[in-house]
């Protein structure tokens, strides 16, 4: 009961994150193979690379769902067009949904291998952020998460949580759920009161003379 | 005999994806070493991609080659300029041969590490395709193949065609000939009558709420 | 002691590397969390995509001090904003002197890996270059590296000077001094007198037609 439930909210989290890479990608001229390419990435990029940095076989290689999740939004971005846009909230609370649990699993999987807290944290920020970041970059932007960052601060925040509950002998269970409930809150909070982090002023350059 | 013929092809389509790689990188004002490195990129991104998806050393580590004939690439270049170019559908099919050998690569790769078959589709998409999504990154452009997408295609039908012939149990040697073939005649094909998928339409963003 | 010192290098090089992805940063309307995300990747990012080569753990995983170092960094530039550009001269040569840390650092962990000459010289370039050009992908322009390109090409005169060394037997100690100081000289004198590689001319294009 347990699996399934984390299996159903990994589908929506991985259908969100390729709705809003379909989304963007649809504002630069590009094709439904691209827009399926950059809706894929964007769902599972932040992971590839977790497991590209754990030294282990990427995860989707192991399980078709995630390519198939991918096709069903853009199927569905083909079909119903600007009304899947009507339902942004539901969008948005899928997609912090899927970031707070893809948070999760790059720390457990983390902490699997063995690696210090710090790492767990950092792995499950990559988990929910890297696949945003290369959405962005293969759509030549600078990616939105170091503009409005926090996406990924929720997930840190989360990761806080998660050992600090660890610490004071959590079941994992309630951990998880903690953890996860403390990155969703923080970033609608964050959304809904337009907090953000201050933006660095420009410097003096003479960067032809820097690498 | 069938080794030496493959090595040949090996270095035809390294040479023919370097030298595209060193022509876009042309027109961005880059210097000799920036083609040279936007060169090999092109040519060995894939195969270094897919080694990492699969957790083996890189292939070019151990074998000189392909710096080597990125080198040539890029000396016939500075040598033959737009004399080289002259030969617009040489290259052209250098490039499809090369795009078909280097999909067939993935394939067989990935099938010894005992990957399902759409694994291997993926992995040899990606062995044809990734190195033109590196140069394209790097050349701070979207990438080409997003917008028209037969390439990547291409590798799917020669992927499909492969394991039909798979499944109907025809000779490694054949099965590889006849998928290669597939990719080859697709891409053609495609780019001869113009065929490319429609593009999607930019859909009402409101993109600072999502990720 | 001779520990103490490459540790002590290894941060000032790394400080270097973070504050020049900081100062490109700011011109970016980045904020706090983007820039120090950029001045880390700087930092960091050629040797993990070296390590992920190598198929070992990332540096980084086993120590926390790159990702301090960064913070502090970062922490840095905000307190003391221009004035930290003031001693431009200064972070010139500790960037300098980080990209000769960091070829060595490339080149010993590959020789230790067993490679062959060339690849430890690609692998040194690869640890020295690679964090600037994934900062510059990150921040959407062109790689610097492409554009100017003293900066790798003093890695591969570094692990030339190594290998002829290694060759005529000179003490491991003195090796690595000696391929450092290379590296720093080359670069510094390249700087100095404006040495660069000619551009690539632009080639007529027909791009469309090619991958």
């Amino acid at each position: 009961m347990q699996v399934d439930f984390t299996i159903i909210i990994d589908l929506i989290g991985t259908f969100a994150f390729a709705i809003s890479g379909i989304r963007l990608a649809s504002h630069k001229q590009i094709d439904w193979f691209g827009a399926y390419i950059i809706g894929l990435v964007t769902a599972i990029g932040g992971g590839t690379f977790r497991d590209l940095l754990l030294g282990v076989t990427p995860f989707w290689i192991l399980d078709a769902k995630y390519f198939i999740t991918t096709g069903v939004a853009l199927l569905a971005t083909l079909v119903f067009k600007e009304k899947l846009f009507k339902m942004g909230n539901t969008l948005f609370l899928f997609d912090t949904i899927g970031l707070g649990l893809f948070t999760i699993v790059g720390i457990t999987k983390s902490l699997d291998a063995g690696l210090p807290i710090w790492v767990c944290i950092v792995m499950g920020t990559i988990t929910g952020s890297v696949g945003g970041v290369v959405r962005d970059v293969l759509l030549n932007e600078v990616p939105l998460i170091f503009r409005k960052d926090i996406y990924a601060l929720a997930s840190i925040a989360g990761g806080g949580v998660y050992f600090f509950g660890n610490f004071i002998n959590l079941p994992v269970g309630i951990l998880e759920l903690l953890a996860s409930l403390t990155v969703i809150i923080f970033r609608i909070v964050a959304v809904k009161f337009h907090i953000h982090l201050p933006q660095l002023k420009p410097l003096e350059s003479n960067s032809g003379k820097k690498k």
